[in-house]
């Protein structure tokens, strides 16, 4: 398989290289994949994260084991095990299932290796897409809210919500960006800060209760967040604190844009209450573990209820930027959602 | 002057002790107070905080300091660099302007110790009063949002919000209560779920983005705050996050009441609009500090936004729960906030 490089993923000499976002931005420390385990431990604690990204390293891997020999028996064990890795994320299932229906027509290994570098190469071009179309909404002078990490940490490209930061700073759009630091595991404060700040993007980090009253004084004119998983009636699962997020643009009349590429699309959920929502670890709310340690400020063994992510309802959403275009509520209404990627 | 004991405040045998919040639960740790300046700077880094009690904290160093025989300008030098402390919560003012009228009517120091005392006692009925009448707002089996930190650790009695939850409780109600964590400082996952432990009131913790999404789960049926200062139409001031709280309560039809004593209205602001809002440190949000050191996760110098209150419209706000009884929105408009307290 050739080698492919992202921000935090690389495929070099026939081996995959994850790059521990749990220490960043103190540390740029990566992981060498040995086995698929380690790459499930990895994925499962958020060592590599992103609705995209995951799928990405889960997808390389298998094609990383094609091209090693693996016959089709075994192939389709290490597709089931990766795909069972985390529930929410919807690519992860869409890139896993478009490899198994290859291997189930009797595809070669060859062309499970080249489908594999097909899905990095072609999300690289879905976040280029995604981000032209939605910098296009952007108003000069634009002060953007965003939540979690969206960028090339959580994609093999440019990002989606953040691409479309990113493409609106390089537009001369004069934009500010105030960063949600994104309770419990900071993705935002340890990650999206640390993308704005290599992209050059002026930014602010605010915690994720400071964005209503940012609002109320006028000074948000836009929120862009990412998606898991979008059902094709137009409601998302993302990460906690986005349906917050909704609710007070929906109050304080801010548009509310979702970014995602078509593959973020689950055509067999018919809406956003079916989808499943992962319960993490009480430790992630009792304190903070990153590259300083593990520390824990509330009462020890205090009870903690710690959903992974929320489902926002397609009434709150002004548009739904795909890599295919912007997409309004009339037309998720008429069904622009609900069929197939290909 | 006599002894004085509170869960985070005791005067005791003519010295004024103070507990250390930062270092709760982990640690309790008491600060004899030496001066006014290490008063000052303990008030400052909310290692003593809560409005009540941070005015209490202040008022009792003053009757300290009419004991040991200052004299009248020494006193009022004393209470002015006290007053200026921290510029939010009105407490303070209220009680430190109450203590500087009576040196301005010639009132000796016996007097002066005596009125810092009274008004120790009397934040202690007023805490009673108060939950009882919040207590009688609670239906059985509520459950029950709160924010920061409101019980005995803020106040000297058993608290506001908390006061009524506590109360709520001991009234056999069969509560359950979300604790917001509260970020920066987490006084909701440190202090609160500290106090619902020691009074061994059924809780969890929940990060400050998760409180819309239990509300639109319906798992919300009430949310009760305090208030750092109340303006006479009736908004108020409060730790950041609240506002956000109110918007969503509103949004879910969930009832939303603010608990505070009478002296926590400010008669001479008419509304929410002319409350200072402090900016704190930025590496509050930058990291965490607390008994195991301080960490930071995002990157090194990066720029943030940290106001430590936010300000909620008389709009949003159901009732108005007061040592005098539950104040409704209709006669807030009516001016049942506009006169002062005595």
């Amino acid at each position: 398989m050739q080698n492919l490089v992202a921000t935090a993923l690389r495929y070099e000499d026939s081996k995959l290289y994850v790059l521990d976002q749990r220490r960043l931005p103190a540390e740029e420390f990566w992981h060498d994949c040995q086995d698929e385990n380690q790459l499930i431990a990895l994925i499962q604690s958020l060592a590599i994260r992103g609705a995209p990204l995951l799928g990405i390293a889960a997808t390389l891997w298998v094609g990383h084991c094609a091209r090693r020999g693996d016959n089709a028996t075994r192939l389709t064990k290490t597709i089931a095990a990766l795909r069972a890795s985390r529930p929410t994320a919807v690519n992860l299932m869409n890139y896993l299932d478009r490899l198994q229906a290859l291997l189930d027509n009797g595809a070669d290994n060859t062309a499970l290796v080249a489908d594999a570098v097909a899905i990095f190469n072609e999300d690289v071009t879905l976040c280029d897409a995604m981000s032209r179309h939605g910098a296009a909404l952007v108003k000069p002078g634009a002060k953007i809210l965003t939540h979690c990490n969206t960028g090339g940490l959580a994609t093999a490209g440019i990002g989606t919500a953040i691409g479309v930061i990113i493409t609106a700073h390089r537009d001369h759009k004069n934009i500010k960006v105030w960063v949600d630091e994104t309770r419990p595991l900071f993705q935002g404060g340890r990650l999206t800060a640390w993308e704005m700040q290599n992209a050059g993007v002026p930014y602010q980090i605010i915690c994720d209760s400071m964005a209503a009253s940012l609002m109320q004084q006028g000074n948000v004119d836009m929120v862009v967040v990412g998606a898991d998983r979008i059902a094709r009636n137009g409601d998302f699962a993302n990460k906690i604190g986005t349906y917050s997020l909704a609710v007070l643009a929906h109050y304080h009349r801010v548009p509310f844009y979702v970014v995602a590429p078509r593959t973020t699309i689950d055509v067999n959920c018919a809406g956003g209450i079916t989808i499943p929502i992962e319960q993490r670890d009480a430790n992630e709310v009792r304190g903070v573990s990153g590259s300083f340690g593990s520390f824990q400020w509330a009462p020890e063994q205090a009870p903690v209820f710690n959903p992974a992510f929320d489902v926002t309802p397609a009434a709150l959403v002004t548009g739904w930027v795909l890599d295919t275009g912007v997409v309004s509520p009339d037309e998720v209404a008429a069904g622009a959602l609900a069929y197939p990627t290909d």
